[in-house]
């Protein structure tokens, strides 16, 4: 469809100034947090509410135009890399706190609300939003629930999917619907598993009820610096297999924590070839008890240097290291693809090794920090773009280090999701069964495949191709139309 | 299809010894818990493996022939009840613990598997499997999966949704699927949520990974007497508002509790209009702290009388009571009918006057047992079926008790599932096109309709009867051939 045309309807439905088609200010909307890939919108709509974005949609629809949905851009994987032909619907506008029912313990919010901003905001009352992804800062809850995102405290808290009970969604037909509420439980399908995580595929969520996590009454943080991984390693699988589950275990490597000190200065003790940070919360008692369990395990398993934040200033220094760690990077590398994968905890130990192979092999350095409770990797591959053959180099070493989480029985996103990065790494992981399954639900919602199309599945099908599944031909199939997106 | 002539397939694909036609044997599994309905299968298959169970559906998928998979039969919503002219799959027979991965805190189960025989097994190791349905010695894990079962504990470790990380599915074209797994989190839909709760409507379970839950260090348990609901429901309200998680908190009012006294003598405080069980678990020093604080709270609203157990026989004395509620009702009416409906917790005191307000207005006794911490209600309607007219009116009691959940925001079953007994409510609860969404993923998965058909959905509709949404057409829809399930 022609793009004026398109941009004169979507004015006269959601209003002049909700739309953008000056190529200048398109440009702000090129990327997400993953810079590598660029495409410029055909239109940018600034959505201010569910009644707006569902019109959007139903036009569209109607139109056979690709969409896709927007928070605050943070995202890692390119999930929000808008369509060259499409509408980009910008949700950071709606950025509405509706409701904090602090009896039922849940919070409504529009999706552009930002993380942290909703944790600010019901803490006096002693709740916060438990998921914390590093740019809880920036990050949105439309964003979060589109990627499941996760964060350094869902080892004891889950993930954001543990934290979404309602979702208000407009299908990628133009209908609103209501899944689920504040009541933990619902008949039917619970379709908020499939959703929370479905990275825009299955339509535009346009509010969120989210369960609320009373403050803990006390947090305490330790340091604790080791010889090399494996004894870290050795001692986080102590700390778990005891029972203790921590409210954060998190690790990182000489590499990274050089990269931490060259950026932010965070102090962290010398000569460790890697340090653990260790969070305990809950009630007093309870975490000094838990407290000097932990520390007794890094002693056992070889941690020369314990340090215990003595208060929230120095508790916060611990943090920063860790939490800059991945744009601190930038300071001992021009160029660097952070990576994000999962195997069993107990398979930490080979897999670092076998990085290590790879990375002494290839001579890619790659740097590791990760959530290590979960066994959540994150290695960081570093390269320079300006060498010729480098970044092809890191490209394959951080593939190889998806196959490895593969055969380990793992997966090739913690918290990062696929979007347009990794789908090509999809067949790796999963049968062509298993990704037509889930083409299946995918066509349910989406059948002529409008919403966020070219994210998550490596080769968009169209809907109906396999009539020997789907017992049922799309319309564009009979028409001999081929897929476009 | 000709009986016999199925079975004769059937028998060729699994052995003779697995293919049950007398019709005297079939009539074992005329019903599951709930006796109210009754069906005899046309033939019923006792499966010994996936291999068994994918060859049965597929050959159910070629013949167009419904199927129900059944476990142990204690459901409560009918979910099991056999279809008259298909095949009941007897999965109780898959009754392995395939491996227990203590590292991991992983179990992975056949779908037969007793659910406390599962604690059982690991309880030496320091685990157990922590969702806890009254009916745990007998019910198994793949009924668990379907009906998403709750139970006492869940208020504070979830439903069974929350401890399945993975699945083996066969699916109603009889493809096998590996859903999720060991690791926390996959890419791609994450359909574990759909699928745990889709009450057999999605396919059948063939291998169930679930998380271990460590024991916890120490259990203490009180039983507190109220003269009414109105303060043990304040007293509730109070613990939950002060941040307290309780392992448990039961709600049991004074016809229950005469109902419990008439079977079990469980010696329960006399006067007591309402009793409140709380049980509070984790580590030792904090248990302690916490349950002086319940304490507190139970005395502040009025409790007369707090027993604490002094040891577990004193413990399983207080429990004996709450989980043998359903049974004893039947002391005290000739017949009963078990509700199960969910409410915002604050919502409970004016649910809880309503009901006494339906009871008195319609003659009908309504004793009220509940999860009270989780707002799941199970009132318990009494009638005697022997007089004209006291079904019907308990029914509509009944039926009245469901819409007040539906209007205080709540749900029409917490954890007994919709199964034949309650699709009859569901357009109470959804709108048409809420229904039509999930209409969407069942057609996707089983587009013949044969997978545990008539269950869940209150009008089966063709797969691609509203060509608006579907986009496709069925097959069946082409050749006129109208819905027979």
């Amino acid at each position: 469809m022609d793009t004026d045309v398109l941009a004169a309807r979507l004015r006269a439905l959601v209003g002049d100034a909700a739309v953008i088609t000056d190529r200048q200010r398109l440009r702000t909307y090129e990327c997400d947090g993953l810079a590598q890939y660029r495409v410029v919108p055909a239109v940018v709509v600034l959505a201010a509410t569910t009644a707006d974005v569902a019109a959007v949609v139903r036009e569209c629809a109607a139109q056979r135009v690709p969409f896709v949905a927007r928070g605050s851009g943070t995202g890692l994987s390119g999930g929000a890399l808008p369509h060259a032909d499409g509408v980009l619907v910008v949700m950071s506008t709606m950025r509405r706190i509706l409701e904090v029912d602090r009896d039922n313990q849940r919070a409504v919010v529009e999706p552009g609300v930002i993380n942290l901003q909703l944790s600010r905001a019901t803490l006096p009352d002693g709740y916060y939003y438990a998921p914390d992804p590093s740019s809880q800062q920036v990050c949105s809850i439309g964003g979060n629930v589109a990627e499941n995102s996760g964060g350094a405290h869902c080892l004891k808290y889950g993930f954001t999917s543990n934290h979404v009970t309602g979702l208000e969604l407009v299908t990628p037909t133009g209908e609103v619907e209501q899944i689920g509420g504040k009541a933990p439980d619902a008949p039917g399908y619970d379709l908020l598993g499939a959703l929370v995580g479905s990275e825009g595929t299955l339509g535009v969520v346009t509010s969120v009820t989210v369960r609320l996590t009373r403050s803990p009454a006390d947090v305490r943080t330790l340091l604790a610096a080791f010889p090399g991984t494996d004894q870290a390693g050795a001692a986080v699988s102590a700390i778990i297999g005891a029972g203790v589950i921590p409210a954060a275990i998190e690790m990182m490597d000489a590499l990274a924590i050089e990269a931490a000190e060259a950026a932010v200065q965070c102090g962290y003790p010398e000569g460790a070839g890697a340090v653990l940070i260790v969070e305990i919360d809950g009630p007093a008692s309870d975490v000094q008890k838990v407290f000097e369990e932990v520390e007794g395990h890094c002693h056992e398993h070889g941690a020369f240097e314990i340090r215990i934040a003595a208060d929230d200033a120095e508790r916060a220094l611990f943090w920063k290291g860790r939490k800059s760690a991945f744009a601190a990077v930038g300071r001992i590398s021009p160029d660097y693809i952070v990576q994000d994968g999962v195997i069993p905890r107990t398979a930490l130990p080979e897999v670092l090794s076998s990085i290590a192979r790879l990375s002494a092999e290839s001579g890619v350095r790659v740097a590791n920090v990760f959530h290590a409770g979960d066994g959540n990797l994150h290695p960081l591959v570093l390269f320079d773009d300006s060498v010729e053959g480098e970044s092809e180099r890191a490209e394959e070493v951080s593939g190889a280090i998806l196959d490895l989480c593969i055969q380990h029985g793992g997966s090739i996103t913690g918290e990062h999701g696929v979007g347009s990065d990794k789908a090509r790494y999809m067949p790796r992981m999963f049968t062509d069964d298993d990704l037509d399954t889930m083409q299946l639900v995918r066509c349910a919602f989406d059948p002529a495949s409008i919403s966020n199309p070219g994210k998550v599945f490596p080769t968009p099908r169209l809907c109906g191709e396999r009539p020997g599944r789907h017992q049922g031909a799309h319309p564009l199939a009979d028409a001999g139309v081929a897929e476009v997106f």
